[in-house]
């Protein structure tokens, strides 16, 4: 029996998290993380599908409105069955097929963001009636259903379908195996939870200490409002953690290509794996220049990047050392799963992002995937990991020394607690009103 | 006295040109074209600011509730004189000073498109106050001034703001004799009347008839839905323009790469000057590839690039032989000069998007500043004419023999009459409800 679309609730939900400056960088200072959620309506009682789009405040209700505009055109009425039958060609149409929509993108910003919490939600009814997690539903596919799910629309002059299929049916035989290993031992991940910039010096040094007991071997620092503080905040973090763990630099693009490579020849001394958004995240050829300029230190960006097309472009240009993309930045999975090929093709390690809402569940179903069922590599991968906010969805989620475990509940893992869509509501929740 | 700005209104004005498939391309079949209209309302009772944004009907509505919040925030309250005192420094702080609203661009999409209505009002308003139109305020600047009003945050690496100076200071002499020239000559404009896909082959030829009648010297054919189709469109255009007359022809994004190279191989017998929008607006390494294998058709694109940082790109690679810059996706006004005048660097002859509501009349202040004040050349420059629409604005369009007149009222030229606000509105407009 096809399970019918019958309607769409979408809610703004904000986190007021600007109170305690978690989440601040040099270009976020005053966050509060949010999330334009979805809820599918069925016609079976016992079948939802949740998914969301993260923002940090206002303009989350721009991304409500256009998930209303969306839906109402292409998912309403429609089943699950007819979309996920050819989901690549069904994602084209979402993307591309109101001219009038795409016009406000095309494929980039508010409509984009909306498209992802749609696209997200529709990937997590599918694994609920397949009574599996997403990453699982991924990893139990044929390479030709995986490639069914992708439209390859202005990218096959990197990568065409058969190109996709050859690169999945390589690893194809070591699934199982790599399935057992991560429950067995989880896929390595690392912590923003010392480094925010807006914590004082000690509370980032007692932080740091403490994810070094925690067990976690990388650890990422915000950089950029002023050089002098980041130097000396690098130092504290090399203390604490010596000089075999890894440190990471994230400057959420707040430099000019010149200046990031001024401040990344000083930065240079702290030994850091990856300098992240060293720039303007459109900014392909300013990133290959930096890339040249500062030595072995990996150019790490993804995380607004806002398309496919993008992407290809920084894998070809030789641009990106670490694929960090967002997953609901891009048009929701099937999108990622586009990315996640081009980096398998061109052999860059993808460690999306996590730093927001629902963003690291969503990433840990990529991740998974991608080592089981693509890259069936460890190297040079982790999988971003922000401490707050967790206790806010239904399914919890399973870190121990400093590594993640595979989600194990139906679905995307990103479904809020009932008691959360009330709190948190925006503008009339109870943490809103108070 | 200072002239404050006390409110804003925004209207959400839609036209309905879907119904005769005006404006109708391979990508774009059923458009409404629409505007974001912005009144700023000052505290002088015969002083206000006009600007809009174009889109093509749904997803306006994304745009009126991001200028509401933007300006909520930056505009309402301020006085013109402290805005333009450091236009540069206002405009980063419009698009950046706001992380949240930053986010779900950033500088790019509905916040952008956004951005363009408030900050083409603004233009708007100052050249009021002085009684001018927008190009005789910029052509009378001195470099200095121009440059003040120009964020230079992320192009640095090519433009510096004494760069910027050096260009402009290198054509000052001619100016007033540059000025006089477009009002005794015009400046060269094209047509894509004839063009449109939806359009008949006999209401097609007809219609390049009248504008070979009419003096237009060069015509602009939509493509990319049927190669077959674009061939024979292309052989009656040919008929009707003969071969020293220039014919364009726009894909509108249809194509990826290789289709793209593909099918400018069987185009290329009808000569055409360029082909424009070959594939996605993002590709800026997939319009340089496109570009080295299509011999000598110029690649023209930038009415999708959607800021500063993109043409940065599409210039450095040499993937733009015109820039098609659109007044409205980019961050309006500041944010083209900064785009002016690295095509200007970059010796790339800037011909801009005209293809919209309002987009002709921003884009004659833009091309009349380029030639007095910047490039002083008219090579390879024209200026695209869409004949309908142009009744809803005070100020008439003067064309003659396919040149294009200065404007001469004062502003940007996009002020709407009373009754086109009344007619048009969406949805309760008398045009809507009927």
């Amino acid at each position: 029996m096809a399970i019918a679309i019958k309607d769409i609730s979408v809610k703004d939900i904000r986190f007021p998290t600007s109170r305690n400056l978690d989440g601040s960088d040099a270009m976020n200072a005053i966050s509060d993380y949010s999330a334009t959620y979805v809820t599918l309506i069925t016609d079976r009682e016992d079948l939802k599908g949740y998914g969301l789009t993260f923002t940090i405040g206002r303009g989350n209700d721009l991304c409500v409105s256009a998930v209303k505009s969306l839906a109402e055109l292409f998912v309403i009425g429609r089943t699950l069955e007819e979309i996920t039958a050819n989901f690549g060609q069904f994602w084209h149409e979402l993307v591309s097929g109101d001219c009038q929509l795409r016009w406000v993108g095309p494929e980039k910003g508010v409509i984009h963001l909306a498209t992802a919490a749609i696209i997200n939600a529709l990937w997590d009814l599918w694994a609920r009636s397949e009574n599996k997690t997403v990453w699982k539903l991924l990893v139990d596919m044929k390479p030709e259903e995986v490639v069914k799910c992708i439209d390859f629309t202005y990218i096959t002059d990197v990568l065409t379908p058969e190109e996709a299929l050859t690169l999945l049916r390589r690893v194809e035989s070591g699934k199982a195996q790599r399935e057992q290993e991560m429950f067995e031992y989880g896929f390595p991940g690392y912590t923003t939870a010392a480094g925010w910039l807006g914590y004082s010096e000690e509370k980032m040094r007692q932080l740091a200490r403490q994810a070094v007991a925690d067990g976690w071997t990388h650890l990422k620092q915000k950089v950029g409002a002023d050089l002098e503080q980041d130097m000396r905040r690098a130092a504290i973090l090399r203390e604490e953690l010596g000089w075999d763990r890894k440190l990471m630099m994230d400057a959420n693009q707040i430099w000019g290509v010149d200046q990031a490579i001024a401040a990344m020849r000083k930065l240079a001394q702290f030994d850091p794996l990856w300098i992240e958004e060293p720039t303007s995240p459109d900014d392909i050829l300013g990133h290959a220049a930096i890339k040249a300029r500062i030595g072995d230190i990996g150019i790490a960006t993804g995380e607004h990047a806002h398309n496919r097309v993008m992407f290809k472009q920084f894998f070809q240009a030789g641009a990106m050392d670490f694929c960090q993309l967002d997953p609901a930045r891009l048009g929701g999975l099937n999108e990622v799963l586009a990315v996640v090929l081009m980096a398998a093709k061109f052999g860059v390690p993808v460690c999306p992002h996590g730093g927001g809402v629902g963003l690291c569940q969503y990433s840990l179903n990529i991740v998974l995937f991608d080592y089981i069922a693509v890259s069936a590599s460890l190297e040079n991968r982790v999988l971003e990991y922000v401490d707050h906010l967790h206790e806010n969805f239904e399914e919890p989620l399973v870190i121990k020394r400093g590594r993640y475990y595979p989600l194990q509940q139906p679905g995307y893992g990103v479904k809020m607690k009932a008691q959360t869509l009330l709190d948190y509501s925006w503008p009339d929740g109870r943490e809103w009103l108070n």
